[in-house]
């Protein structure tokens, strides 16, 4: 019944290749499908402004997608002068979605910024770039208390994020981008590794839902969930 | 045990005022306790240009605050060259909840842009936007469907919003910002007059949550939602 | 013969609403019939940085007009990316005005920003926004003074501004939208409440005028400034 | 008194080079003393969007100024992004004035651009810029009916503007920089060949002015303006 | 004596992967050594304004580096707003290469947008865009003969480009950023196929050159283009 | 031949007039014919943040053009909010030029800004401003070096720069806008007043060319270098 012969609640083939970007604290390439996205991880050795002489470390994510990683070439947002509002909702949650799994006074005074980068855009972008941006996030840390610089893992579990739907009347995990953009309700979902929630993120596009339709769609994202941390864990 | 002596199920005391723009097709002046939003709707009569020939109209937001609605002075966006991330989340949030009551062919090729402007802010701005949008947008619609341009109603729906949140431990209804600044999970719920869902948003701020929390957190919304619908229906 | 059915040396119904804004040190909705203008005082504790320890304060202003303002809706300024022209014009004659009733010594090193918002314009948008503002301005510069951080009073004198213009041939006051579209020469008057001159602007916008014009003109500007300063002091 | 040692109601040299553009349709330097300003026209045969199929001409006005033309170097405005606010009041009021002197019927559906470039500043730039677009937009519009494509002049009369102020408690005509930037009151003052007004703009920059005050800077105004008058008779 | 241990005529291994963005009309992952560009060329129907109804195509560039393809990461360049002054000369050099071995008769009124963006820096990314960037060009213009909708080559031959500067007083060829950030004379050569000139770039960064310096590097260009315009035939 | 009827080897007439900016610490207006571009120096007495405590000073250049400085009128930069891509790639140019002759130790922690604004254009605007930018940077670091702020001269040697090109199938000298507009291949050469060369650019723009064609395009330049270095000696 899915456009690509999936069962409801299979993901697409995962592939996390590390070590990417050779100047970066930590990256890599996730593959979701399709969906490909670079993701780096850079350490700066002082924080925000606003959170000077707070003890506190950020991290922060940016997101981008290049002209062409999709079927009609996209202006380039630093052509165009701005970023679209799509981009910066997406690298909001990114940001706020790792953060949620960072203990921020053992990670002190300094900002990890996430550059999640799509070469090429299938549907789930926003999912890869989380799960895919912990993996960087992880490598980054690890330099960090490899090098003594950080005493106590910051890092309180895995992220990973993933997008169910509901797509001609059925709940589906992981929509590629044929059945994204025919999909009456789709949301994202952002679990830790020990399946605590992070963020949920449900919206009508076409069709409102019910409550129980959100309880199918949230069994769908667990299952899920825990293959891609499985995928993280095999790729550090 | 909340600051302002409420209990957990209780909303602010709600009022909506209606004509408060002589020049706008529809307005209203929403005030949830202190957050006070001031929403006006204005018709176009085509529609933006990717719905051009497609007999499908559009219902967008833009958002706003005043420079001194809040207890710091905050920079006019207009000054300052552009908008922060943030209102431009919020203002998508706006126009995807309103569009997902609207027929949109029955609308017609027109577009109906929906101004949200934050007087006074404390908490729940952007769910006062969409609790106090609809109505503008109601009256709008009004118009058209008196005036004949529009023939068959094209709003399905009430639709109304309410924020909830785990504050000091306890799911609470209707954030202020005393207790929005504290909480460590909150979310915004926008759902129909009839109770389906439009939006489910919820993000952990400092706490993860568990699906027990989130259910918890949904039963306060459909309450709270259902006395914000029966405020918008006496407004109107 | 004025399409309101005034005198041609009626003002519109006046009202003047403090304390609008609970977070601003002073704030008021000033009506001049149809066109309404919120007026909020922000302080900020130190001065802009040319005044860096020269013991010196400093007024200053922002416009803003809600998108919906007008009869038909304006682009909001924060989206488009910059103020307009007219937007910047209006906000520096309204900072230039209030500062000519300022003892800057007297103030000290500190900036009182005076925010300006048009919630509805039917002419005359800026007279109202300094006469407004003076109010908004008085308000935090008393609560300085009650906290005996400012000691002696910055504030001169009263500063309120009107418009006047020839209107079918006959010198009208206060101008509407109405007549404000139809003027061959209007201009705005800003006076001290002793009748003292501050800034006077009369500008030829269709027809050239006459020193005997300008002289009955602004017979007409006196006679409104006592009527506004007067309302300034019942409202304060 | 004056640090020029000119007396009180004396202009500063004036020089008025036509045809210093050889691409302009018109163009001329005027020096007003040590304030050099760049002056040229350029027609363009339709007229802004706003004016189409209405039969109406307009001209407008930019006004620059060389990083380098004032004692300390001005950041270049093409770099920074943004027309500053005094550029953008000083261009509206260079255009409004020169509008004022124009049949837009005469002219018909075209636009003329009046581009003021300040090569060297000591005060006084926007009078200058009036006073030389006008010869500019003179000779550009003897183009166009020297070719027939406008048969009855559009010009009604000579546009010209000069500065006055209250310098050492004195009313002196034509400030340079020195006497500008320690006037406590000064203005602009626009008048056609024949002494009509075009537009008045007096300010208060330190001390509030009476009446009187303003009637004898009028006086000196019209003095200047007729020696203004006669150089673009002589220039032309 | 280079950093790297290469002779002065040796060129960085070379890869060229195609067919790496499956959307693009045309793509490849150039690697020279460390320097990765990924390069795609989007077809668009028509030509932009400028060569309406002039039988003329157009190929333009655009060039971006991801912000963690350096040692330090530099800001992105969509959100910081505008595109820096290197970025822009790079792809108008891009740009103009490529169009100097297009017939754009041939290609007719339709446009190519090939868009480099630097995944890896090392020094020399302009050259191993332009080398890269002619091979999605090439599969792009093949797509549209193979398609029928361009029947004559617009490709007049190889277009690729090298760097040659003196390092350490030696005249050495594709330069990496140790080179690079040292030598006090480099440039780039862009040559075609047959080994006719494109472009010529040399500039001092430390040392002027002489001419006897000038023929050496350009002896140096032609030996490296030879290679790399086998590779581009190898890749293809 | 030419349009001009120059022989291929001849420059057009130079003028550099020095002073002509009072307030710039060094100026010129050069003419090469109908190219006019006003160049002053601007001294600031710290270097920019990237050059901090090293010891090194900087040069750097701005350039712009009049909106009618050229044939029809270009849009004012500053009014449409960013330089083109052609006034910063020429701009980077003028700069590095510039310095390529500059010891920046001996001229010390301090910056010298070159602008350059074409009045007229008739092609070679950015040859024009180098070698005019280098009269003004000239005069700037005598009046240094007078005051004894610099003691060593910190010009190493005169910078002048021409264009070539190939027009009509042969070699030209200093093309102007007739010629360069009809150019198959033209570049600019930029010297040392003893003939080392700081920078070469030659572009196809639209027939590739020969090693042979650039020998004798280098020819010409170095005949031309000359008499723009003679220019430079008898004006200042």
């Amino acid at each position: 019944m899915r456009p690509s012969g999936r069962k409801l609640s299979d993901l697409r083939p995962i592939s996390i290749e590390t070590g990417i970007m050779k100047h970066a604290e930590g990256s890599c390439l996730i593959k979701m499908g399709e969906t490909h996205v670079l993701c780096s991880a850079s350490i700066e050795d002082r924080p925000p402004p606003f959170l000077k002489n707070t003890g506190l470390g950020w991290v922060t994510a940016e997101y981008g997608m290049l002209p062409r990683a999709t079927n009609t070439r996209n202006r380039r947002e630093a052509a165009s002068g701005k970023q679209q509002g799509r981009t910066i909702e997406i690298q909001r949650l990114i940001g706020r979605a790792l953060r949620a799994g960072v203990d921020r006074v053992a990670l002190g005074e300094r900002q990890i910024t996430i550059d999640c980068d799509v070469i090429q855009a299938d549907g789930g972008t926003r999912c890869a770039a989380i799960t895919g941006g912990w993996v960087a996030l992880r490598l980054a840390v690890n330099k960090l208390m490899k090098a003594g610089i950080v005493t106590s893992d910051p890092l309180l579990d895995h992220v990973a994020a993933v997008s169910c739907g509901i797509y001609a009347g059925q709940p589906v995990l992981d929509l590629d981008y044929a059945e994204d953009s025919e999909a009456g309700t789709d949301g994202n979902f952002i679990l830790t590794g020990s399946g605590r929630l992070i963020e949920v993120q449900m919206s009508a596009e076409g069709a409102t839902f019910t409550r129980d339709q959100m309880t199918e769609l949230l069994d769908l994202a667990e299952g899920g969930i825990a293959q891609l941390v499985a995928a993280q864990k095999a790729a550090l």
